[in-house]
């Protein structure tokens, strides 16, 4: 198909495509003439994975590290993974005086106490300890008991994920890794609040009986 | 104390304690003199409530709301905690292209199945619309098997976390219920990441034997 018909089918403006391939997060389509050029499924299936990225606030700096990860596919597949999915932004912003340091204690003596081998500076690590400083500093520190259910549920959801990874090539093991991240965690995320409020409700009615 | 011991004991500096007073998120002290104020211990997690929440991204605006619903505590609590962590950022931001539509109907088709009976209209279902609307555009719609999995395994972690709401006030309950929803969102979002690091290592050790 022409640029006009994928832009019209991936549901963006013909400059955005131009801008994609400026940028070089779309790859080149084949060229029929010296202006003219041909792109098929693959590019619109990119186009739709760019459009993801940027509508959930991922940085064009940050897209072009995911995209070339996912395009070269060189090297160990779970270093390109960890690679491409610690591109993408932390689960939360850094506060800069909630007393996360380095070396990540908290989430450190966590992980050991799991049997975890993640290397204590990986980048999830360091949100971790970030996000245990936070409750700290708020007065609601995450109780052992509390951190044990947290991970066991959290395990049984990843466990469905990571066997539900394609392996057929290195490219989509990478593309699934991280869209799933991302698209997925605000799901989990508005299923629990939409949890708490069906919970409460039951709590406080069976209270007021 | 005095408002220097207080700035000093919350962690903030004088002027952030009379900004917070002139907002009126945190309460006047007992004036002891035309010049001097006593305050004490809850004038000190009030400061460490309003610190977190500022440091997670919500606004002065939004705090206001929260603060003033944990303060008065005037109405039915179930209300009222509805209302105050209705007022919390959503779990991702729109984007304004992604298909949600009003009524949210992919939502509330879930909700239905699952027997939940929430207004398909309250925020966090807005937000699931919005999440499921973005899985589907960038090519990774979400099937019924892995939404049943994330549901169970959310609901056990939300049914933990209810259970745990203290009901010795109307204003602690509505407090845990938004500080719990905020401060441990990330956590478990950091732990999803963690496992899955360590799951993909797992399996791909495994399929390369």
């Amino acid at each position: 198909m022409l640029m006009s018909e994928l832009a019209a089918r991936a549901g963006v403006p013909v400059p955005t495509v131009k801008y994609y391939l400026r940028e070089k997060v779309l790859m080149p389509g084949r060229a029929t003439s010296a202006t003219r050029a041909e792109y098929d499924e693959t590019h619109i299936r990119r186009i739709a994975l760019i459009k993801a990225l940027s509508a959930l606030g991922v940085s064009m700096t940050r897209i072009k590290v995911i995209v070339g990860l996912i395009d070269t596919a060189d090297g160990p597949l779970l270093e390109l993974i960890a690679a491409a999915t610690w591109a993408l932004p932390p689960v939360t912003e850094a506060a800069p005086d909630s007393g996360a340091s380095t070396g990540n204690p908290r989430a450190a003596s966590i992980l050991a106490t799991l049997g975890l081998t993640l290397p204590t500076e990986a980048p999830p690590v360091a949100q971790l300890e970030q996000a245990l400083a936070d409750a700290e500093a708020a007065g609601m520190p995450i109780t052992d008991e509390r951190f044990r259910i947290y991970t066991e549920h959290v395990t049984a959801i990843a466990a469905y994920e990571i066997e539900n990874m394609p392996l057929d090539s290195a490219s989509a093991a990478i593309e699934y890794s991280v869209l799933g991240t991302i698209l997925y965690e605000p799901i989990i995320a508005a299923l629990r609040r939409i949890a708490h409020a069906e919970l409460s409700f039951r709590r406080l009615t069976a209270e007021a009986d």
